[in-house]
């Protein structure tokens, strides 16, 4: 390949980074008029996507995550399985992953929710056998690693170390909020001890400003991350939901909001990814997967406050409001940028994931009308669709990304089917479309090559001149 | 060619959407100096275009149009002509246009409106022979297909049905415009009876919300589209221009103003392609054709309307203020975008000729300053004329596109040079750009490599030190 | 080469317009763990520049000018040297440089502008060698390319056109500043009588409007330029800087905040390249090289400006407004966009160039903090030198512009390393980037694969948990 052609097909590839299995151009299947000239084709599947169609990308996810997630104790080197826990080891660790990410992390967490959802929506307990067995495990396993902790102090080298010891809020918030909705959910073993070291961190220790902002000493020494409103207010929320402790909403929602305040440009209906105390007026970065938790953030924090909560209808309206701002930079494959203002960067599935499920849940909860975004959903889980592969990888998520200050770095985060992070927001929106489609109070009318989601109770569309 | 190939081309394609006939890169002749380092190359002609050029153009497509606008009536089936009109049969259909496009569709509204344009501007009555013989064939067949309608209930289906039974503002406002026009213009034969049908329409029957803005009932049940102001409102102006009931003007100028209310956003200066009652706050989207439905519809008004009248600056300030938002958005190839933010939409042909027109025409009746308005339209005519093809096809407008609610459909309606949208504004767009060439008030300075329309009375220039 | 393919190419040039030492993909070698997942890689070399690559990209353009900017005098027609000034005769010509610039001209004043920087920053006097050496043979020369004025008459053909008879700000400021600056720090012969006809010039006889904002008559017969930002004001604080009087102070702050009323869209925190007196509303052209010449003058400014001036708090304010604007809009490779709101325009050099060296300044200068600002001068470097050619050439600027009222005008200026434009500013940058990366103040942390320029005083950050 010369170094034009070269050249070339980056050009090509940074502007679509079509996956693989982006085959098109497509033609619209729901038009069954095949020598219409009012319809065009698709760089993607432009259609209204089948239950048995977003079910099998369910599967296939699922199934790829299941074969990927051992859980066993084996020694470091060898690999070897240990089957005598009576005594610690030094070089004892969970054994890891082929795709190289752990059962702790906080991504993972995320993919228990995405499991727990599709459950819900379909019925099917077998999407949660692995929060199961995971979760059986880590209860298991528990007092094994704690006396290898104790005897040995790998500190960070422990593969039980985010839960033994959690330093941040990426160690204690995803999975604490995890497990209390698995309590709630009846899935899996007791995971109360987990829950209460988890939940404390995230509710008492975590590093704050000084008005309770969830915070970061990193990368500057007081800096906030649109992050850890994911990485912090569910758990928050959940521990209220679980507790019935008013103060934990009080807490959810005085961060969210608060976090609005330093992050949020009203404008563009953004959020910037991060702040620094140092320089609070600093050029701003529309990170796609901030956005994401943000949104994510307020739906799962709405899902369990009480409607009667002070902060509700606030909360509720700086979700409307951030939807719509990133509603309106969704491109034109139904996918949004790495950058959300930006569509010179690549289309990033984990963003694009969470604002397919935060939308469609949106509208099936009567946050947001049908109308326009139940549209939005469908296009979105169009995109997204295209980057579930067959073996269920999820495809074009940005890997691991910290609070920057420059372009280069943003633009330049490689995507990969290893970044956990695309995985259960791919569930998550899986499930809430399954959800959506069968939405009995909406009519979905395929009408003129497109489609239109409307309230049943919204009086009757008329399209007798066509 | 293999798929990466393919999508090379595709990027290529999608970026620039040029034309077959755009065989750049050119240089711009106005500047003799050619070995000019400081004058580089065009993907489109840039230079200043001559009346010989812009007539040419003009001859192409009426020529075009003229042959592909047969007013016969024939079988259906057979396609034999039928010269017995005595008793109506109930396959008689207008004979269909090998472009596919019908005699009484509001975009042949348009095409009368720019022929009578293209006459008026060069004294040259050829332009409006074509719309002298459909209007004579609409009258004098108009009885026959009444005839047919009344024994055979054909519907939608009768050539007539636009006509003889309206039912939406398309079937009747662009026409209804362009009838009265003729009248003025003694074009034609007394088209008396089609303009009381269709005026009557807009003026009385056509669905609106409560406080009279002109609606539509889909895709929901209570909807806005910015296509109708110009659907209706050039209508209701005309029938005030040829009333004089006051009343008119008043329903055009109420109008104009509340559909900006909903759909205009003064921070982009642009409008959104419509609005549903059931979801007010929506997100939206700025396609082309819908924005120059806008400002034409402003510039058609303002032609018109009595300058004492109370809305006359109100709609003059509007349209001052869109023209701003959609000439920054010109790209630098003069044309603009299907979505008018998006550069990684196509270059549209339909849009750019409206606002081509509309700017021209707006700088010619002294609306805006020719001080950089002069340019845009100047540099708009460059981008469209290279859509003019040999033949007098105008190529890369959008098809008929609805009201939708997702970009993966704005984003890839497919352009064609059967899309009768684009052909009407060309020849409004060559036509005021005639007078704006001619036009007395302005020098237009071709100096350092580009173009600067001067108001004669403004006072001198100095380029003394160049 | 295929029209398909020329195409394609056209395309991936007009998109990355990389020069030809991009020979990326490039891996970030200070990421020492060559099998990282979490780093990618970038189409620019992104690393921290050592201060020996900055200061071997400030040699190569040192010397690159050196060899084409000699100070003969020679026949016009036969080229061959002329020794006998006693004389004058009218082809004498001062010799002219390959890279086809003068000496005279105010890109030049930049370029010594950067030279003095870059040997204050240092030490190394042989960056003001060519300074010493124009300035000595301008001094020299003077009288007898008066003398030919006075016999021949030449006007603008006369070698000494712009420092016999200065006739416009392009003419005056730019050199007028550099001779002061030369002034202060010992640089050459004394320059008194230059220094008095430019700044004359500038204070007393460039047209300006009603309210003294320093204007031009062209293209309309009353217009503003951004460029006269640094065309005037520089000059003006330079000799207030010389003189002490205070007039010239008020004068420089007050043509910074009126250009800015006129000029600055507060919204996008951009300028707009000019205004025209007869169309106060027109649409808005964002200019890369424009800003850089806003944002340069008020570094320049405030360099000089006593800090109890009532003006410093004003320009400074708006400094940083216009480089949070700037910063937002830098692209994926460190460089900016030739119009800086779009970003399918070409990147271009000198706007980048000048920015680089603003932001960078105004951090060593405590104007804006370090934090995301630095890592943003740092990346705007990473684009910069990537255009500093072996030959000591800077490639990719724009070519000499004038204020122009259509796109296709400015995304189609030619850039050629010919344009003088582009060195003066690349030098400034370098010189300031090697004082950033030596600042005892900031602690550059290179952590999680990018970089942190975290202020020592700020407080202790912490990465524990990776």
């Amino acid at each position: 390949m010369t170094s034009r052609t070269a050249l070339i097909a980056a050009v090509a590839a940074s502007l679509f980074a079509l996956s693989a299995h982006a085959e098109g151009p497509y033609r619209n299947p729901d038009n069954k008029s095949v020598y219409d000239a009012g319809e065009g084709t698709y760089p993607v599947l432009y259609k209204k996507p089948t239950v048995a169609e977003i079910t099998a990308s369910l599967d296939r996810i699922r199934s790829y995550m299941e074969a990927t997630t051992p859980t066993r104790v084996v020694h470091k080197g060898s690999g070897l399985q240990i089957t005598d826990f009576s005594t610690p080891v030094a070089d004892a660790i969970v054994e890891p992953s082929s795709a190289d990410w752990g059962i702790q992390v906080y991504e993972m967490g995320v993919v228990h929710a995405g499991l727990m959802k599709a459950a819900a929506v379909t019925g099917d307990s077998k999407y949660t056998a692995m929060t199961a067995r995971h979760f059986q495990f880590m209860s298991d396993k528990l007092p094994y690693f704690k006396a290898q902790e104790q005897q040995f102090h790998l500190e960070r080298a422990n593969s039980f170390a985010r839960v033994l010891d959690p330093r941040s809020l990426d160690d204690a918030g995803s999975m604490c909020a995890a497990m209390i909705r698995a309590k709630f959910a009846k899935v899996g073993p007791d995971m109360g001890h987990f829950i209460d070291v988890c939940g404390n961190w995230v509710a008492k220790k975590q590093f704050r400003l000084k008005d309770g902002t969830l915070a970061r000493q990193r990368p500057q020494a007081i800096s906030l991350w649109a992050d850890d409103m994911y990485m912090g207010v569910p758990a928050l929320a959940e521990m209220g939901h679980l507790t019935g402790k008013r103060e934990y909403y009080d807490d959810a929602v005085r961060n969210v909001l608060q976090m609005t305040q330093y992050l949020y440009n009203p404008q563009l209906g953004l959020y910037t990814h991060g702040w620094n105390a140092n320089n609070p007026d600093a050029p701003r970065f529309y990170w796609g997967r901030a956005n994401g938790w943000a949104v994510l953030t307020m739906s799962d924090l709405l899902d369990v406050l009480p409607k009667d909560h002070p902060g509700y209808p606030k909360v509720l309206a700086q979700l409307r409001a951030s939807l719509r701002g990133i509603a309106e930079l969704q491109s034109g494959v139904g996918l949004w940028h790495q950058m959300l203002d930006r569509n010179d960067s690549y289309l990033e599935t984990s963003a694009s994931a969470i604002f397919t499920y935060v939308i469609a849940h949106a509208v099936n909860e009567g946050w947001v009308s049908p109308a326009t975004y139940g549209s939005i959903a469908q296009a979105g889980w169009v995109g997204l669709s295209s980057r579930i592969n067959a073996r269920g990888q999820v495809e074009g998520t940005c890997v691991g990304t910290t609070f920057a200050s420059d372009q280069i770095y943003y633009y330049n985060r490689p995507a990969s089917v290893d970044a956990l992070h695309g995985y259960g927001p791919a569930l998550l929106a899986g499930a809430e479309m399954i959800r959506l489609i069968n939405n009995p109070k909406i009519d979905i009318q395929v009408k003129l090559r497109t489609y239109h989601y409307v309230p049943k109770d919204s009086g009757a569309t008329n399209y007798s001149h066509e």
